[in-house]
């Protein structure tokens, strides 16, 4: 049973590319009875010392330092963006064009007009994509949606999300060059596009749409030196952002990042209160699932810390024995591995870039809201897929 | 050394009627160098039968069943109401003229402009008042702010609370007469005078003034029946509460307070985040304080489990031996030492009457701010009592 | 219907003569429904200036210096003995002698041959006894209790208890004096006695009758200053032990207990692990207990933490509203109660004498063996009461 | 700068095979500065259709169905011993003779007798040799050894450790066979030399030598079918373990393993007790270390949550970001890189065999111990390399 090649042209060769290129390559070890096994064709950077270091230390079978060669190669079957975010529509959209599957990092894009321009393109191709929103793959969070699907749960009233950080706390970090993060030019916006894109990505993929919005931003720090011209500038991203909102279900939503939480490095948690139950989730915690089954017992309930490393538990058959821990890493090898599958299944997979662009609708209302100080509707179109 | 009396007068005998008494109870016990010490003179409620077994229980040496006889008596030095929202005023108002302390259950009254009138009474009497607002009393409590007080925390950015319950999820419960939390015209609001009104206090008293809130409302279960009229009727209260702020420090502020929160049944928390530290305080495991101190060496860093029940740490060295946890209930004795200390001293007294003023500004605004949809100014003044 | 008075002779006025003081004047408040009252009559201590002031803060009627004629006196029904331990006996014995109710900290003696003299004592009078051993009746542990008897743990494999606090690691603490638990000829032994002798009636009131033992103690300071005669002396106490047991049931019991375990001011813990599930439970976060029930669906199972604050879980009907915590002195309280309940009912009360004779048994066998550096029996005859 | 290889030839392919392959494959990704890389050569099983789909999956060059040949073959510079226990000693024998750097997993033997003839071998041939007790390089186990070190502990008081899993209460498990872990005759004892072992290596290499032992063990399930001979056959294996234990530096020693313990699925636990300071770590949440620094302020001094993922942490700057979890296979990676590196170096390595000859003394004393229900001592000989 030979196995067909999805032969990968990663662009961009930073944090994402590692990790992406270790997803990679952890499927033939991991997920022996896939069809379809990646094959690590090219890496493209501009800087061409940077990229072949990448290529050897990943086991690329080359190098490109014009992402646009990338794309015009025939033995190229799918595109994986890793650039910064001021890159993305550009490449997705030749790449589209030019039939080739895209595999994009999130956000999307640093703006709706951008992203709705990606999704333009890629239906008018109609090619194969995703974007990698990897959290949802970790088995405590697709626990937590297996445990939503069931009902467990019942009518959902609350759900909230934060994603805290403090690595920007030092006023001497810069922005712009290797610190695009902090450029509003290249990343769009700050945490709202870096890190609650994350949280309402898996917001909707377990409650559903969100219909509107009220936020408020802010950015502590007011001027940073730009890398690359060495001034000091003003600084256009969001430092923290807060929304609360309403659920097309009828909950009620908050969310909160920000990079100036000090203590913690990253610490993205959940929780989601039905009618029946409850749930909780932290990044920093990742193997456990909190449960809260009001069914049990009264005089013995409470809530419940599943720790979800048995083989019966979402992903946990392909590795160790239970009890035993995966990392942050995995998630990108289980999106990978399901993408493969949805390939050879011909089925749909997600998240894609139309997931992505709803994702997006709720960040650019989430803004718009904190600019305009007023709530904003996000025209979410959600559909479970 | 002979102690001088404070002679009570307690209006109501509900939940906050006994946690009071016990507080009373226990001055002499664990405080026996207070120069005053509570004396319990008399209990009144409407209910004859009620009030009887109250007394006897907790040790008052007559009732009444007409709070005004209470007010009109001279053997009483202070008054102490605790009786449903809509009561707050009337009774503080005229106990003041009669030249009585006052001590008012919080939320001081069911709308600014009730406070108002009970702050303009107060002030026009001169009489020595506080509000309950009990949890500033809690020994790890008063630790977070002897450590903000120090400077360990640096400047402030991000100040969040919330106070989650589940008890109200049951349709079934009624509004009105004993259920009055769940009627609007009792009551005032829901979880925002009753819950978040705590969170504000704490918060302001920590991180300073609050000048501006946006908020969201929910009422999940739209129609109760109500207790004394049997029938069923629009649900006046706000079940659920959100808002965002800003706090004149500069730090942003994110609150949130619901009684649908399945598996909470008393989950108030809070954490602050500065540029040096940050601190975090769960009411469900009210001994402890979690302190992060960046001043660390990075190697060994983490957010430390402060178990606070050493002598040398707020007021514990009244009670047992280090590791020997206290409970909620101790809160109100502290606060009643601290304020028969403040009539030997003659120093202020918070929070008062005034502070409590503030806090129901920000209520007010932040349901302002849900009835609109709109950011709402406080106009808060807090100064540092 | 009016009550009957227990009429209490408190003889010792440290740290346990608070916290039993505070458990009678509680009783009136929070269990009213009781048909006896304690009164607390007289206190005993050799200093008059202390016992006057004790009288005054904890509401004695009157002091006395010489326990004999606390016994001596028609008025009091019960002596509670919270003397040093090399006074347990003699005042027990006359205390029983003279058919007064004996209540009396743990452990019950120094020596298992005092011990069986004082069971002797009591059982040749008959008269109504119990000794301190607290723990039991805190919320969380009765609820052990309750779902062990329940059968939901199935058979048992191990037992593991430890005590663990660090309070004697400075070796300027001296022995001897008011330091009389460091002292081996009043204490009778170190943290055998003091600690574990807690863990051991916990442990075979969950799981029964402990066989034999095998243990092992150390002294860390070899020499400490006597207060009484200045003078650097030998230390004669078990700084540390840990023992592993048979349990008649089977299973394997595990037990330490040290004074020098830095970062512990008072860890008790227990954990029991059975064939359908297992709890445990730590005295520093009191008012939670963890169990985790293997009959729950594999795919959303583990261990729950059950906040015992509900007014169907142990007590807790008596104090506030679910999810607010009591604290440590509530254990003290509830024993009264029990105990004034047995009078009125006639049942018989555990931990009685004969229960923490049983105790002292294994204590005696744990220091036997760690002497003799081998296995000893411990004979204990468990009876559930 | 192109690198050597180590040729590698592995021995079995059951879970630890996994393990190992894994993080053979994983150097080049995540160490790509080591002047070697494992080349994985041949992998042999008995099974030819095991261990071709094996080699498969994992990349091997080829296969072997007889271990004997991996060791004549020229092209292989390191044999890895994954096998069940009882052929630990053959093949390592063999390895060494043929002048084989030979790779262990633990316990080096089933027996003291069989551990030392291998190191024998080992040393008269002079080859590189290690034992996968790979526990101590997990990022936050490889701290707290740092942290002891640098001296932040100081005089060390207690060391307590248990390793509890609950995979074999079901009496339907067999023994044998693919359960050879059950087996006796294969593995030599139960969890002495499977869980403790680990334990055992941790501690000492943590806290020194271990001088002797008192022991107890119990078998639970008394009889389980044999899956090679279908019959019902007694269990010699220990299902529990608990012996406590003094160390050279003085110290007591705790530790307790169980196959018994309900709701565990690999607890591992280690705690240390100094005069300075304490640390506690739990493999089910290993990116985490707790330390206690009793330098730090007595009011707000605590139990700190070091999460160690940042980059100036123990292994921490070859993977991701702060704040983002690796899990339980990076401990072999590391295992392998220092490995590589000690070659490069010429430097010593540890665990070698003869630090596992040191461990299996204390686990075959406490076999004795517990079989003689008597103190054994241990003769460990432990050096720091």
């Amino acid at each position: 049973m030979a196995k067909k090649e999805l032969r990968i042209g990663l662009i961009g060769c930073g944090f994402m590319g590692r990790t992406h290129s270790n997803g990679y390559n952890r499927i033939r070890n991991f997920f022996p009875e896939l069809g379809y096994l990646p094959v690590l064709k090219t890496v493209c950077s501009r800087s061409e010392k940077k990229v072949k270091a990448f290529a050897e230390q990943w086991g690329y079978e080359s190098i490109e330092t014009d992402w646009k060669k990338v794309i015009a190669r025939d033995d190229i079957d799918a595109i994986d963006i890793c650039t910064p975010n001021d890159m993305h529509a550009e490449i997705a959209i030749a790449a589209a064009a030019a039939g080739k599957m895209v595999l994009c990092e999130k956000p999307l894009a640093r703006s709706l007009e951008e992203a709705q321009q990606m999704v333009d393109a890629i239906e008018k191709s109609g090619v194969k994509n995703m974007v990698w929103y990897n959290y949802r793959r970790l088995p405590a969070v697709t626990l937590a949606k297996n445990i939503i699907d069931s009902g467990k749960l019942g009518r959902i009233f609350h759900y909230r999300a934060n994603f805290l950080q403090d690595w920007t706390i030092n006023a001497d970090i810069q922005q712009g060059g290797t610190d695009w993060r902090m450029d509003a030019a290249v990343a769009g916006s700050g945490v709202t596009g870096d890190l609650l894109a994350h949280c309402i990505d898996t917001a909707m993929w377990l409650n559903g749409a969100i219909n509107d919005v009220s936020a408020v931003t802010e950015t502590f720090v007011k001027q940073r030196v730009h890398q690359l011209t060495g001034k000091m500038q003003q600084v256009g991203i969001d430092d923290a952002c807060i929304f609360h909102c309403h659920f097309d279900n009828g909950s009620l939503g908050l969310f909160e990042s920000t990079r100036y939480a000090r203590g913690h490095k990253a610490m993205y948690t959940f929780e989601i209160n039905g009618e029946k139950g409850s749930i909780r989730w932290d990044l920093q915690d990742l193997n456990r699932l909190e449960f809260f089954d009001h069914a049990d017992d009264s005089k013995v309930r409470g809530w419940r810390t599943i720790h979800v490393t048995d083989g019966d538990q979402p992903y946990m058959n392909k590795w160790w024995v239970p009890g035993l821990s995966i990392g942050y890493e995995h998630s990108f090898v289980h999106q990978i591995a399901d993408f493969l599958k949805s390939i050879e299944t011909g089925e749909s997979f997600s998240p894609s870039f139309k997931d992505a662009l709803e994702t997006q609708k709720v960040c650019e209302a989430v803004i718009d809201s904190a600019n305009s100080k007023s709530w904003k509707d996000t025209y979410v179109d959600w559909t479970e897929s």
